[in-house]
């Protein structure tokens, strides 16, 4: 069996895609929803846990990693694989995006950006070498460009700049970009809402050439139907052989409709952040595990999933352990949150497959509107 | 197989005993350490991580769950068991203590205790009856007898009148409760550190007649010295065909110490709390997962550990995960300190069974005071 790295789409049906991802540290079905592991732990759930959803692919976060435990500590215990239980592929974000939104002091220059931890307030900095650098030392499966991003609102010439400002970055990423077998580094399109500036930011990628490509710079306040729009016109232009992948989304509809505009591969806290918020998704939208409505409701979260939490427990129980701030309220619900998420990648890909997702999502639309069972 | 409630006794050593509890929701091999399930959830675990650990019995509480979902509740959702998904046996407090340490506006009558929630301030009352029917709605295998905890310190005389009130509640308590096969009623034994007025408690039980005895009253600050001369004075006056549980206890020595002197089941918050606080039992003490040598650290926590924690994570991680105040850190540790505590108990019932528990116990303390490994 082959290590290289590559994406092979196994079916089509209008711009969505299903295919395999194949990479160092095993395959990925995709579409794909990737579980975050912000500082080396999916949050409330045991790795266990997270393999049994069906989980393929995990994220971690290089600003996080970086500042605690470090990169080169986790380079010395053998790994972020080994450190988190994790053997399968891991993608790494940048740390260009929570270095702008969590990092304090931050002086950005052409060069890269410095900034003080949030944790402790001591000075760091991160440039597309360095970055670099960290994502391998963690041993990531596949990295991703250190990259700019813009706070919003923003005027479309600061967009434009910013942009510009990536893809040079961009380049300096692959540069420092160490290939190995079966591992993967992904551009990040950039240029906000502007359908020229996605355009020319696919081109400058394009032509630096990545093993995948990933959208970045949506989801952040803007609203679906922009972000859909902005999907329209940006996946047509990207490589057809390569995995697209939308950064930071979404809702399950999100997901649905992403996947229709061609996206294959997604992240986001909504569902492990909602288990800890207690809010459950479910194929009849979601629900809030504290409403009093459910302190004697015997049935499960939904009928429908095999996870832990719905084969034992009842929602009169979820809402007590919620209720009672029990731990275990946050460990359940995330664990049935990542499964649904998963069972429903899982049936938008066997769509895919059978040519029927337009019926598909009519039917997912129509029960997530029809409200609880 | 019959249902039967009993407990027989399959090999002693010195006063130490080797047995099964035999009970309508199945075996459980003594001595046994119970892990504790307050509010019906073993704080961090999910009880398929319990059950790993080979525990085989878990206690639930009266008090908390009276007030939070409520025992109608509970039995509404099928009983305690099904509501947290613990098919095995299931030891309920009485109250009595939590009443008298979290109750707020307590008023003591002969009768019973009028109380406050500590949750929500609503006014409730337990006696020997309502805590035994309590139990029952609960659906306890085994009901431990309301009883009447003094604040210590206390004078003997306060001590005695405290006694003669619980030994006179112990009698309705019993009155109360409804008999069914492989069920049992537990009576406790008080009368602090005076070896005169725990020798008349255990006589006023024996006369009432209970399938199994507790010692209460004791791991209150007394110390273990005086804690262990009251079990000396104790546990030879008490019935040998039946079980006998120390309440409240207690650290690793504590429960060696105890067996030493004739105890069967134990209970105690201290493995669950310990795993939220960064404390680790093992063989060698308890290590603080905060430290910072544990920082580099690419060890187990235990190298004889078979755990979840000790066969997949590094202290490393453990410690990170601590640092960075990721629910993961107590679900694991919590895991580990239930394993250890588990292991602890299987290794002194094989010394028992062996004849060999005096080898094993100075074993077991060397290794104790030998420090981390
Ligand atoms: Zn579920
Ligand atoms: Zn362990």
């Amino acid at each position: 069996m082959t290590r290289s790295f590559r994406w092979i789409c196994e079916a089509t049906d209008g711009a969505a895609r299903a295919g395999t991802l194949h990479t160092a540290h095993g395959p990925v079905q995709t579409p794909t929803f990737m579980p975050v592991g912000t500082v080396g732990t999916v949050k409330a759930m045991t790795m266990d846990a997270v393999r049994s959803t069906g989980a393929g692919i995990v994220l971690g976060n290089t600003y996080h990693l970086m500042l605690r435990p470090g990169a080169e500590r986790v380079k010395q215990l053998g790994g972020l694989h080994r450190f988190m239980d994790w053997s399968g592929p891991i993608l790494t974000d940048s740390g260009g995006f929570q270095v702008m939104s969590l990092g304090a002091l931050r002086k950005l220059d052409q060069d890269g950006v410095t900034f003080r931890s949030h944790i402790d307030g001591s000075e760091h900095r991160l440039d597309p070498e360095r970055s670099t650098a960290i994502q391998h030392a963690l041993d990531a499966t596949i990295t991703m460009c250190f990259d700019e991003c813009p706070a919003l609102p923003a005027a479309p010439e600061a967009i434009a700049a910013s942009m510009r400002l990536s893809m040079r970055w961009a380049a300096r990423s692959r540069e420092a970009f160490v290939q190995r077998e079966g591992y993967g580094q992904f551009g990040i399109v950039q240029g906000g809402v502007e359908p020229d500036l996605r355009a020319e930011s696919v081109k400058a990628l394009t032509d630096i050439g990545f093993e995948g490509y990933a959208i970045g710079g949506l989801a952040v306040g803007e609203g679906q139907e922009l972000m859909f729009a902005t999907l329209d016109v940006t996946t047509p232009l990207m490589p057809t052989d390569a995995p697209r992948y939308l950064m930071g989304v979404g809702t399950p509809d999100d997901l649905l409709g992403s996947v229709q505009r061609g996206v294959d591969m997604f992240d986001c806290v909504m569902p492990t952040r909602a288990g800890r918020t207690a809010r459950a998704y479910t194929e009849r939208g979601h629900l809030n595990m504290r409403n009093a409505r459910f302190a004697t409701d015997s049935r499960p979260i939904s009928p429908h999933c095999d996870c832990l939490t719905c084969t034992r427990h009842s929602r009169a129980y979820l809402h007590h352990l919620f209720r009672a701030n029990e731990l275990l309220g946050p460990m359940l619900l995330t664990w049935h949150n990542l499964a649904y998420y998963q069972r429903l990648m899982r049936g938008i890909r066997a769509a895919i497959v059978d040519g029927t997702l337009d019926t598909h999502a009519n039917h997912l639309r129509a029960e997530w509107a029809a409200g609880d069972w």
